[in-house]
């Protein structure tokens, strides 16, 4: 994305590039069957909760004017718009504690007014998003989110901190709250008395910890060792829901002997109770609003302008992180735009907006990345199979899958073709095979484990498409009527849900992962090193990562900080893009250039795309190797099939005629009968010899290659 | 041990066995140094703790005649005994369940006669002690415990399984009555309204889940990735009564808002309040017991000496598991003997007797293990940095390691030296010092990770000796003294502590991996393999593995029903004895034998001990290699060091000659540049060429090998 600040320009570009690919937006959900239903409802729960909690706070804060209801029609309004006529439909809208702080001094200001008032709030507040609106669409329009990119790894992922420990906050508040009386709450019922206090507190810790820990579990049950797959993968898919239900009904256990009112439960009115309608015909009482006031909305219409251009453009740009390797391109201005609609259109109908989240926006996106592997899994396994009945060799089958998976890739059209594919086979694997017998042999099971290769083989990937985040919305919007229902959860639930939200946006953010780097003794690191890892553990000395994240952490510290204080607090997103001058202009007086590319890992690039066969997306089943001579797929194979070279390793020391002579066992060492024929077709180097006048081999026959004659052949 | 029943013989073997180690049984602790304090305190929470618990149970079901305190001092007694004049000294003897249910009955018993009533019941039992005594002297000297060998790990595994599921049950069953009022106390205070009730339940919930996860947490301390060494080793060494501290403190945190008794305590009377001593001087009152009664006391006796033979034994051969590697031998009827002459003290101060304990044998030789680990690593490691600073080579470096580790073997002059030693040297360490030059180049640390290898080579040894045996059970001793401090501890923390016992005491028996195995998605087995497994994963079919298990399962949980069945529940042992005959002549008709061996695998047979060289256990730094030619010791190493042979795998397939002609980097592949020493070395062999007229190359000198001349070299 080029910096461009011709009006319009970026809108243009934006949705030239999505319009492209809206087709298959939705054609590629629905063909994912009913698996999308997996990061759909893993999303709603992320997305509603928050948002029913939130629109709790609301209500206590402007005396029942706003609740739940409210925030929840807001999130499903806004979240609908956005999955249809959005760009990005990874970003997940909701409406966020920023916005409730926010409304919250909006309302203590009008209350303070004669001639605003409790009853003139919502229709001034309406006022203030007309404004925001405004300024907003002056945002997309010259391009503002060009910028965007200068918001580096740095940025983005300190705000991603930030937003956990906010959440980790809430959580740990809520539960010392659970030990005491609620401000709204009459002091002397039962359950506040002292010990149905602390009962109720205790109460609460078994369930947030409960919640907290078996939603943690649940999420790694794709890798447990125990139960069927699809035991394994229903627990993965829908654990966290399930386990919200599952401590919800362990919450009704003591019922029988605790008064009605322990454990705490979720508040809100019910969405037909009278009074729950009266903001929506705001936009009769917005002429009503004093002139003075209509203007002076413009105030925090720059604030809240301000916040919401920062808060969706990096929650966009946190789901569409490198990682990822999206295919689809970004769209930043065009979705800035529209929300500025949206906030136009909450405010004329008297509710708080709703803007891009932070995770939910990257854990959708994470959540549609293990769907696309499940279903790239599926295809190649079934692939796999087919081609071990129809006894392929090694080669055939590595060829069929390969096929299969290009079969499967998202067809972009205005985007040049490019290198890409199945990472390698395993070396053991091809190892294995030649030991076997030779190459061309058909493959059974026992050689290649189709289950466990296929892991291997896969890289990542995202299901991008509209289907999951309309659908999470719509249920967001089912919500408004469930009420009833969602009023059975109990309060401690919420907390350790938001516990688990927290600790589920920090794997993979690279801040992250160093602040736990200067906890690892020293002697640990190579830890690290054994997994995957960030170039910067391997480039950049320690010292510089140690004084680089520190640096980071007091930053996040201070933003921390300014959340607390009370309305300047809001502005803790300028902070963060002050860190935009002091990334350019400060940081590389104190760290070299090189240093500072691996630790702040530069832009959030789209990945290139792969070529792609528009037909196929859905039909399984491989053709038929067109190939001859498979020996030559297996080269390609090994040496293109990600456009680089393997290493060659040296090769390992074996014992065979080293060996003292004494002992008979090396001559019968089975591994030593491998095939003639994995030489001709691999043309394993021997090793070098010594330069004593000894022959080096000509290996098989060597296709076209420059390393055809080997320097050192003297025959 | 051969199944002998000359009298005499077994103790005669027993002593003489263990007298030649008995020095070294007491200078090998001694020079352990502090380290020692990490097994022994581990253990000591493991001994006091149930039987603190015990004694209360004792306490409320012989109506206060007996309490904590005499079950503590017995423990303590009876251990310090043992540990000085008992046989083996890795089995740590305590006043446990069976023996409190025994007591139980026999106070309801004597309760009942008018002629014998509460005050001659203490009495009582000293007779039924007397004759127990007399029972287990005629086992031992008939050499009973030679059969002790046909408890094959079928039995001693169930056994183990069974302890864990009653300790488990009691964690249960105890914070279930948290919830509820206490029988003997005053149902009318405070903290046993409803709403208090409830919040100590909750409260108990907290903190017995909260010791669970964290003292499991904390044994794993050594393998964190944070923190630095020694808190870790810290950590994974007090971990667990460090935890039970930290929640006995978290217990008071609330104190200023909750009742007194809440969170319910430990109860147990004072050492020295009156009537705690009553029962020391009970030999008096033998003597009143009318003679029908002395008689009539053989009854009681057989169950018991049955009970207490069984339970001594299999605790002893639990401790004493193939696994460990022991070097010492056992001694089965010495300790049998023993135990007669402790049960008879026991019954003449009217204490109950005390006997081998599980799991907290097999957790005190597993502790052992850790710190014999602990030991040779340290010396290891500083004789490897001894080495690099000397500028040895990779060959020089493994021998020196190799002579400070036979070094510090335990002396065992009676036995035949044999092999054994480091485990080999990983093939990639071998493989980089190849590539980087050649081998008898200088290692540094970069290339010999010191303290990642050395773990590598160890192999699992025990720390035998006698100190921690004594200083637990001294410290159980002061924990008489020390009643009103462990009054501190909750009983919650208690229970949490009997779950942990159960869990830690699984891993490692083999049944349990079975029951786990049977659980195991078909899809994820090859996760087993790729883990250290027992033999019969690999060589039995899953079929039968399956029907074993669940044969063994069935026979579990009838013992275990039979626990519930009030006083005949008390025979379960012989339940588990009749397994050797059921093993013997019934499994045989269902299962191969071979396949019963791996299952079974056999008896828990000793160790064969290595060469020692006495003098030098403590004695750090190592010997010059006396070896000139590293290359040679090198060969020895990998082909010798366990009595195997390595090996010989396949050459990899690399792609260096026929990758396909366009790409020039594999010209430039760093790794090609190996050594032309690696050859000359090792002797690596090419791949056989494919019969086309290319020529096999003769790789390097090859040193009195058989495989000197490649059989299909034609140059």
């Amino acid at each position: 994305m080029e910096e461009t600040f011709v009006p319009f320009q970026g809108i243009k570009n934006d949705l030239r590039g999505r319009l492209m690919c809206y087709r298959q937006d939705w054609t590629g959900g629905f063909r994912a069957g009913f698996r999308i239903l997996a990061p759909t409802t893993y999303i709603f729960f992320a997305s509603a909760i928050p948002v029913i909690s939130f629109g709790e706070q609301l209500e206590r804060d402007t005396e029942g004017t706003l609740t739940a209801v409210q925030t929840l029609a807001s999130t499903a309004l806004c979240g609908v718009i956005h999955s249809i006529i959005g760009g990005q439909p990874l970003l997940i809208l909701g409406v966020a504690e920023p916005t409730v702080i926010m409304y919250t001094f909006l309302f203590s200001f009008a209350k303070g007014r004669p001639d605003l008032g409790r009853n003139l709030f919502v229709a001034w507040a309406g006022w203030v998003c007309v404004w925001t609106a405004f300024l907003l669409f002056l945002l997309a329009i010259l391009g503002a989110c060009s910028i965007i990119n200068r918001f580096t790894r740095v940025a983005g992922e300190l705000f991603g901190l930030l937003i956990a420990m906010l959440f980790m906050q809430q959580a740990i508040k809520g539960l010392v709250d659970e030990f005491r009386i609620p401000k709204r709450e009459n002091p002397n019922l039962t359950e506040f008395i002292p010990s149905w206090r602390f009962a109720n507190g205790m109460f609460a810790l078994v369930l947030s910890f409960g919640l907290l820990l078996t939603a943690l579990k649940s999420r790694k049950a794709r890798s447990w060792r125990y139960g069927s797959g699809w035991l394994r993968s229903l627990i993965a898919d829908y654990g966290v829901p399930l386990m919200v239900v599952v401590w919800t009904a362990v919450s009704y256990i003591p019922s029988s002997s605790v008064p009605k009112g322990i454990p705490r439960r979720l508040f809100s009115p019910n969405p037909w109770s009278p009074g729950a309608y009266e903001n929506w015909t705001v936009i009769k009482d917005m002429m009503d609003v004093p002139v003075l006031y209509i203007i002076g909305a413009f105030i925090p219409a720059t604030m809240i302008a301000v916040l919401y251009y920062f808060d969706h453009s990096v929650a966009s740009q946190l789901a569409q992180q490198k990682e990822f390797n999206l295919r689809k391109p970004s769209s930043y201005h065009y979705d800035l735009l529209l929300l500025g609609f949206l906030t136009l259109i909450c405010g004329l109908l008297g509710i708080p907006p709703a803007n891009g989240v932070i995770p939910q926006s990257p854990m959708h996106t994470k959540s549609l990345a293990t769907l696309k592997h499940q279903l790239l899994r599926n295809r190649l396994v079934a692939t796999a199979r087919k081609s071990i009945r129809k006894n392929a060799s090694l080669g055939q089958l590595y060829g069929n899958m390969q096929e299969a998976y290009h079969q499967m890739q998202t067809p972009l059209v205005y985007q040049e073709p490019s290198a890409g594919g199945l990472k390698e086979l395993k070396e053991s694997t091809i190892q294995a095979a030649t030991s076997m017998g030779n190459m061309d042999a058909p493959v059974d099971e026992t050689l290649f484990d189709v289950e466990k290769e296929i892991d291997d083989l896969l890289p990542v990937e995202v299901k991008e498409q509209r289907v999951s985040n309309i659908l999470q919305s719509l249920m967001v919007g089912g919500c408004v009527a469930a009420m009833p229902f969602l009023k059975k959860i109990p309060t401690s639930v919420l907390w350790g849900y938001f516990a688990f939200m927290a600790i589920e946006s920090l794997p993979g953010n690279q801040f992250w992962e160093r602040i736990l780097l200067l906890f690892t003794a020293p002697s640990r690191r190579y830890k690290v090193l054994e997994e995957y890892h960030a170039t910067f553990v391997e480039t950049v000395p320690f010292k510089s990562i140690a004084m680089f994240t520190i640096f980071q952490t007091t930053y996040l510290l201070i933003c921390f900080g300014l959340t607390w204080v009370p309305i300047a607090g809001l502005m803790f997103p300028l902070m963060i893009m002050l860190l935009v001058p002091v990334r350019q202009y400060f940081l590389p007086k104190f760290f070299k250039g090189a240093h500072l590319q691996d630790l702040d890992a530069a832009e959030y690039e789209e990945a290139p795309a792969l070529p792609f066969n528009l037909a196929s997306e859905a039909e399984l089943g491989a053709r038929a190797s067109a190939h001859a001579d498979e020996g030559e797929i297996l080269d390609e194979v090994i040496t293109r099939s990600r456009g680089e070279f393997r290493h060659v390793s040296s090769p390992k020391i074996t014992s065979t005629t080293a060996t003292p002579a004494n002992d008979p066992k090396s001559l019968q060492s089975p591994r030593r009968s491998y095939s003639p024929r994995v030489s001709e077709l691999k043309g394993v180097p021997s090793p070098r010899s010594s330069g004593r006048g000894q022959h080096s081999p000509r290996t098989g026959e060597v296709r076209s290659s420059p390393l055809g004659k080997s320097p050192i052949d003297t025959v």
